[in-house]
């Protein structure tokens, strides 16, 4: 595999950070490559704005307020332009050269308010640009886009491997704080599965603020045979938006799940 | 009312911003308060780090770094004594002095890959520091804090203001994009009612990159009308944590809504 591993927590001396460490050690240890993107080592900019888009004729040096002081910013328009003519800024475009490399993803960061850090979330915000990541048109189907199952990242398996204090049961399929995989449905179905990448069950880490030694120990262990099960683990059956399953508003046809609503429903029966 | 407007688009000319502008004129006309925490326009940091918790005996002069370059950074832990200790960052003691003042929450936002854009995101990281919205012991029930309808923000009521690209049905109930309030139920459940917050159905404009102006007419309007019932609106009835629903290890009762899973589950019957 060449794995891509993108990691987002602030303390490298953290549970996290000996995560991260042991699971990159299981990977090149078997002969696979890794690349990381350690976005809070990296100084990794969060926020899209202006900067992102430097159009020509100014080219790179030129920031986007002195070439279009008078324009409004449209960030897919702008974002696909930039894509389009290379003039994304340079750590967009470093990142797009990883994602290139990468046969796999690795997506590693502690659960923040039920979401990912949001240096981590402007990761995706930020590089998962139209034209590239979202709004190529679909030659087979008129009107649609390539998404959900297809699209040019579709080449890519993706495991997203994620610490939280909260104990098991709470993020369970009744826990009060939700079921994870629904929990996660923004990043694991609308980011991962939207981009085409074949999404794998989530590697969890509970407790994560209070494991004993030997916890500690079995979690690495899960996670690095996790990480080198990634060729050959079954993925989340998501359904796939031309497939059949959808009518022409991309609602689920009635003979699916009958009666059943909410975002478990976009699982395979 | 005293309304904290939460607003995140990188361009105040956008269609978001121009909904921004007519709600808030909507409530000031009404005779209510406003006060805005417009990010973009604030440089908002969105990254949790050491520059946050400024510890002392160097006070606010002193870099995090300075002060303890060889402790790990425990964000919880840091949060928490810097929150009492009044050496925080002076930006998000600024946002808690907004909270302490407001009644009423707006948090509006262009939905980017199913979720916030990252800058709001961070917004709420940084900002429900532990021992402020989260982490506070429930002196009635011993081993558990304050959340899911109880803490310290419970005396305000929160209105989600989304725009998305998206056409309606396919954020419907059986849309392939997912059923809105599942898909911002880490926002909804995970930080606003978990920080006690009263969470009201959120205001949805659809198809937001191509409305006409009567379209943007009507959107505007429903807007305003939103903004102002904000105190008689029924909120969304999640279940709170200590109401008897859900067991010691906080999973949901078999008596209620019996066999079923998902986030769902958490709605009152």
């Amino acid at each position: 595999m060449n794995v891509l591993w993108l990691f987002a927590h602030p303390e490298p001396r953290s549970l996290g950070g000996s995560l991260r460490d042991r699971g990159i050690k299981a990977l090149t240890g078997a002969g696979h490559s890794c690349r990381e993107s350690d976005l809070y080592a990296m100084n990794w900019k969060p926020t899209v704005d202006r900067e992102d888009f430097v159009p020509g004729p100014g080219g790179p040096e030129t920031s986007y307020d002195e070439c279009r002081p008078e324009e409004r910013l449209i960030v897919g328009t702008d974002a696909r332009r930039a894509y389009r003519d290379g003039t994304l800024s340079p750590d967009i475009r470093a990142e797009h050269e990883k994602l290139a490399w990468a046969d796999t993803l690795v997506v590693q960061f502690p659960l923040w308010w039920y979401g990912m850090p949001a240096i981590l979330k402007g990761w995706f915000d930020r590089v998962f640009v139209k034209g590239f990541a979202y709004g190529v048109r679909d030659p087979d189907h008129p009107g649609r886009t390539l998404r959900y199952g297809e699209g040019l990242l579709a080449d890519k398996r993706a495991l997203t491997v994620m610490t939280s204090g909260s104990p098991g049961p709470a993020l369970g399929p009744r826990g009060v704080n939700g079921q994870l995989d629904q929990v996660l449905f923004p990043l694991l179905h609308g980011t991962l599965w939207y981009t085409g990448m074949t999404v794998l069950p989530p590697v969890a880490v509970y407790g994560a603020d209070r494991l004993s030694d030997r916890q500690f120990a079995d979690a690495a262990d899960e996670l690095c045979e996790r990480v080198l099960a990634i060729p050959h683990t079954p993925p989340i059956a998501y359904r796939t938006q031309n497939g059949g399953d959808y009518d022409a508003e991309l609602v689920l046809r009635p003979d699916h799940r009958p009666g059943e609503t909410g975002i478990g429903v976009h699982i395979t029966d």
